[in-house]
């Protein structure tokens, strides 16, 4: 099945289940957050009717209490930064206030010189858990989405810590859609991003370093994974900081990142007024 | 005033104001977190004949949604690691599930050999803001308490990045008392912190090179602060990893950290059973 967090005609918010291009409405469940199981979504009945997804206004498709974001997953990234390969991963954060819907504009901010794509599958928990292993992670996940894990590099390399690269809000858009976890394997996933048209970024997802299963045991070590928490899997090679001339981001871009079996995250990038 | 998170009688929170040993309990806030403000507080009508401190089961003071940590902060502490003196302060995250209250045992996880304390100032919000000017700061603070950021040394160096080093749920005290803005300058207080009664972190928050203003500045300037947030203000030297021989939190341990004109944070420290 596959959800989308949306503004209604009030502009409260709401969440849907897609058919087609119809979006069903749920009763009694307005986001997907700490308070949303993998029951919830099964067992929820949706509005008969529906509206189109055409023109509604997408919002973040989840709102998690903590955003991890790994570093350094992907082989050919690490080999454009020069480093060498991890043993653990590389975990900084982002913060929900940072995140925008499909179609929202990626704000540049004025302090920021260096605004750079990031195309990353998205892990969405379900069941909450500490010390998850590695067999039993994946039956913690309500789904997969799509995110554009959007950085100031100027910032990101302040100091040695990178989170404030990492968390400006409005920045870091996430969805369209929620695909559960039932219809996709996150290791067999194509993943690519789009800057104007031109592909930038294009890989599979069984190149992560640490997939999925391990993601979700390194950090259930140390914290309790809820519902609605994310875990960004990282970014391939080509991102616009480590081209040559290098890339980054400015007002009036359109960027689309897509990955296989779930969708295209569009987005335009305007400069903060 | 001076202002506490606690159990109640039937296990709910509740916020108190303290006058001498006396908890006056507030109609209508039960915690301090994103809904409080400093007019909150200020107008609350708290019950008259109140219950005593004494045997109450305080929680950590506020409910953040994010915590920034700062790292390197005291000019000691920045020397005993051996780095430069940063230009940029150095920003990572803890989560409010590591929170934990005074009174409440320090938990050190079987993962962990290097549990380490830090004494630090906490900063906590009392009034939304982005981008908040130095000169505006400090009418942005609710109140100040006490925290002693925890640390897993053996993580916080697996990779380059802290977090998974940060963020463990059950480790970090904070308490046990906010003390609102009017009553503190945060830039004149002794704190020191004592390891079963002996000495070993003791400077004052005058010798901060990144201020309370200053860390309010450079935080809101990427993400909206909201009240009930919290910033660590950094650690002075004297932590258990950098001294010859380590010093590391073990089982039956007591830590105390203290902040004059705020009070003593205590915790015992108890290995995960």
């Amino acid at each position: 099945m596959r959800f989308v967090a949306y503004q209604d005609e009030t502009g409260a918010e709401a969440v849907g289940r897609l058919d087609g291009t119809r979006v069903h409405r749920l009763r009694g469940t307005d986001r997907i957050d700490r308070h949303t199981s993998t029951a919830t979504l099964r067992d929820a009945l949706p509005d008969d009717e529906g509206v189109e997804l055409d023109g509604l206004t997408l919002l973040p498709v989840c709102r998690p209490q903590k955003i991890f974001c790994v570093g350094l997953n992907y082989r050919a990234h690490i080999e454009e930064t020069g480093r060498e390969l991890p043993e653990y991963p590389v975990l900084f954060p982002k913060f929900a206030s940072n995140l925008i819907g499909h179609g929202a504009a990626i704000v540049l901010p004025p302090e920021s010189a260096q605004v750079d794509y990031e195309a990353e599958l998205a892990v969405v928990i379900g069941t909450a858990g500490r010390r998850i292993s590695r067999d039993d992670a994946l039956d913690h996940v309500l789904g997969y989405t799509i995110c554009n894990d959007v950085t100031m590099r100027d910032f990101q390399y302040r100091t040695h810590q990178w989170m404030q690269g990492k968390a400006w809000d409005g920045s870091t858009p996430l969805g369209p859609v929620l695909v559960t976890a039932d219809e996709l394997d996150p290791g067999k996933l194509d993943i690519a991003l789009r800057l104007n048209g031109r592909g930038m970024q294009s890989s599979t997802t069984d190149r992560l370093i640490f997939d999925v299963p391990a993601l979700i045991e390194v950090t259930s070590r140390f914290t309790r994974l809820e519902p609605g928490d994310v875990i960004l899997t990282g970014t391939p090679g080509g991102v616009g900081y480590r081209r040559d001339p290098q890339v980054f981001l400015t007002d009036g871009d359109e960027v689309e990142v897509e990955i296989g079996g779930i969708g295209t995250l569009r987005n335009t990038v305007r400069a903060e007024g």
